[in-house]
């Protein structure tokens, strides 16, 4: 019964008479117990003057709040009415961008969904420069502002959207890096980049809407997914949560690449996980053509191999606009089986044509001219672009390998790899595999979970299994730094090759040596 | 172990490194656990930076601080060094007198006493007085205001006594009846006095120090004495307590007097109060010359039945500055069995000679002439003085009858009686007996117990099970309204005597009949 973060619970209670003395508050304390599986719920003093002054009002007769938090329920308001719609909003706290979620926590229903631009990117567009920020004087009062800002304004739309106040929003789930964790609960983060990066707190205990300033209704639970290390995020436990790795007999991976490439294997008895930076070549808005996955976006690419026509799909059909990590991937893979570049990524003059032309640093390839996009600038991608993808594609592969590697087991024992991320919702596996970025494995070994950091997070609104097995999960799981790790950085050499060095690792993808 | 309201518990934690990159907080957490029946404490948002903050700052060593309250364990501060006193504040909070005491959590040790006038007299001498006040704009915080000030005074006044800095204050245990316990919360009284007399919590959950104003630690818990009604209030709770009245085998009473008598009776099996207004007479600071039980104030009284002479000690011994409640009782007493009072409670010219002399509101009794006083005034007693009195008494003597009968136990039943508060501290029941304020029973069965309101809160300091004893015995007692009960006004009229218009029930006062 107990399962969503919040619940109501209608209650008519007797008034008080002359031969029941007992309190206002203490009345509905007492209706509520037996809804309650007998606990006496608490009432934070903040809200007692207010609950007991709005079950008097409404003539003793409504409907109770109750946040279910570790330890006693907590009543925190009461309503004249029956609550028709109790909602929570589930929130994946991206450092580029935010995604969001309102959902009906009585039914579970999908009631809107939202996204935006992350409004601490004025501060840094990547993590580091902003936790250097967070050392000066204010900054991380203003980083914090900042993303508290834009979760308003993301919750403003929400429930806009769903015809609810603002203020009706009474949960809040947050999914996000343990960097962005901090920014929001507006603690600390110098140790967090800093050997032995070391987060101020991993699991923090859930707080109140109104502590962070968020607009949001002032009493609602705030409930962050835990963390396993400064690299290693709530967004992957989600992850983990979502897509069931951690309940799997056979073992899994769940892989989910951005800025920092991040991979967990195990199954129900282990999981070990590892990060590392995968530089920013495949996320939205860092290469300089490189878009979010949202419309106009060049999601997929072929080149046709004889004619050399280059054919594309764009998110929503519209003309091109950029090109999204999905689109990305296509492309440079199809310019190497059309052997437009070298297996060191570098363009290949003599066979590119009239689409390679000088750019102020370096060649650039122009995939869409400009009379064919939205904005009537070629869509072009740049060798400085294509140096960028290789080194993200290296990190990968190398995370992959140090981690199986450590762990005893060979790729092709995995059972199934989840592929996370707006990385995973629209990469197609075959063409990560050409470029030697995923191992060589049967297709059907790859399943795309989506955004799966909103996803668990929306689990986490609902269910109070889910919210227990995340802290128990946490707890399994064993991290190893890669940071400091000899062996990545060997493998990573390796890996700096289309497909990889070895090309017995990749036998489904054509090699071409010596060039 | 977990007695008290605050543990300090000393942390030696290892450092983090790269093959342990748990978080600061999570850290110290996990190295509580063990102390704490492993049960894994929760850090309240508010203070987890300052708790990981300082846990690194000290070297992951020190000792943190710990509130147990309901639900798990909450941390919520962390010092480089051992702790040497942990302190603790137990507070009677009275209508017109504010109690304390601060206490060595560690040993039990009293560290410090202090009292003060109540701030809030300058809104109301007396709480009904003080809840119209509340109704009116700014009223209810302006009286929260004044008793947080005065609370505040007291504070830092026993600090200073005991050496330590006000923000040393840990936890603060409060005693108080329900009005002053809403005044004290800030949460409207309108209801404690309208029919049928409804407060709006009778069991508050504990709060912090910081969520209310006060002076001391803003994470110490502040754990409030629930009541029973409105006109049972927590410092009975406290008396109960303190007197044991709920662990009896044998039936006993426990009686505290001031502006209202709140009686209660029981033993470990069942527990039945009730609660009648009193009057002031008995209250210090109310009647003309009656004063606090305080250095200067006439505790004790006897005249000479044959020369007419008054001996008086007073607190202190110093010259006489006015009546405490003792002194009235025994002043009294002795002017009836001198029969310089009727039965009526009236003067009687014509044994009283000169001491008698005519004010503006009727006669006045010399009690000391002013040049034996103390500030060269003379110590009078008014006849509307002794007719407050009257009422008092009477009002006292009803409520312990109509009790007593509504639950078919005889006077002669109780194995003892337990006499609270100021009044309690001093008085002599042989004296009260002979006024008809008490039952007519063997001396032995009386026994004082002090400010039985503070020694239950310093119990409450630092006995869990005296925590979960409160909160289970309200549950267990009844509470009979006299406000409305017809019985109580009958025998309240058959009381308006000395000592009794059924002189059978006082078969030891002398009885001066149709004079």
């Amino acid at each position: 019964m107990l399962n969503a973060l919040v619940h109501t619970i209608p209650v008519a209670a007797l008034p008080p008479s002359l031969g029941d003395n007992t309190g206002d508050l203490d009345r509905l304390k007492k209706a509520l117990a037996p809804h309650l599986n007998g606990a006496i719920p608490v009432v934070p003093y903040h809200r007692l003057a207010k609950v007991a002054g709005r079950f008097r009002a409404a003539g003793f007769q409504g409907s109770a709040i109750i946040n279910v938090l570790p330890g006693p329920p907590v009543l925190v308001d009461f309503l004249p009415q029956p609550v028709v719609i109790l909602a929570g909003m589930a929130l994946d706290l991206g450092t580029t961008h935010l995604e969001a979620t309102l959902l009906d926590l009585g039914t579970g229903a999908i009631l809107a969904r939202a996204d935006l631009e992350n409004g601490q990117i004025r501060y840094g567009a990547d993590i580091l420069t902003r936790i250097h920020h967070a050392a000066k004087d204010e900054g991380l009062a203003e980083l914090h502002r900042a993303i508290i800002d834009s979760v308003n304004q993301l919750a403003a739309e929400l429930a806009g959207a769903a015809g609810l106040a603002v203020a009706e929003i009474r949960a809040l789930s947050v999914s996000g890096n343990t960097s962005m964790v901090h920014f929001f609960l507006k603690i600390n983060p110098y140790h967090l980049c800093r050997e032995p990066y070391i987060p101020m707190v991993n699991a923090p205990d859930p707080c109140l809407a109104g502590e962070l300033n968020l607009a949001i209704h002032p009493a609602a639970p705030v409930w962050l997914l835990p963390s396993v290390g400064s690299y290693f995020g709530g967004d992957l436990i989600s992850g983990v949560l979502a897509s069931g790795l951690d309940q799997q007999t056979e073992t899994c991976m769940l892989i989910d690449v951005g800025t920092n490439a991040e991979v967990i294997v195990g199954n129900r008895e282990w999981l070990i996980a590892c990060a590392g930076a995968a530089g920013p070549a495949l996320e939205g808005g860092v290469a300089r053509m490189g878009m979010r996955a949202g419309p106009g976006a060049i999601e997929h690419v072929r080149i046709d191999p004889d004619s050399g026509e280059i054919r594309y799909e764009t998110i929503g059909k519209g003309k091109p606009k950029g090109l999204c990590g999905s689109g990305l991937i296509d492309l440079v893979a199809e310019l190497y089986l059309t052997r437009q570049i070298d297996i060191r990524g570098k363009f290949r003059p003599q066979a590119d044509g009239d689409r390679l032309i000088p750019g102020s640093d370096g060649y650039q390839f122009v995939v869409v001219p400009g009379k064919d996009s939205a904005d009537g600038q070629p869509v072009v991608l740049g060798q400085v672009d294509l140096d960028a993808l290789m080194r993200s594609k290296a990190a990968m592969y190398a995370i992959l390998t140090t981690l199986t590697n450590q762990v005893g087991v060979a790729f092709v024992d995995l059972h199934r790899i989840y592929v996370a991320g707006a990385f995973g919702r629209h990469i197609s596996p075959r063409q990560a595999i050409v470029l030697g970025m995923l191992p060589d494995l049967p297709l059907a070994t790859y399943e795309p979970v989506g955004n799966s950091s909103l996803a668990g997070a929306q689990r986490i609104l609902l269910e109070s299994a889910a919210r227990q097995r995340c802290l128990e999960l946490v707890k399994k799981i064993t991290y190893i730094e890669l940071n400091v790790n000899q062996e990545f950085m060997l493998r990573f050499s390796g890996s700096r090759f289309i497909p990889h060095t070895e090309h017995a690792l990749f036998p489904s993808v054509p090699f071409f040596d010596g060039e």
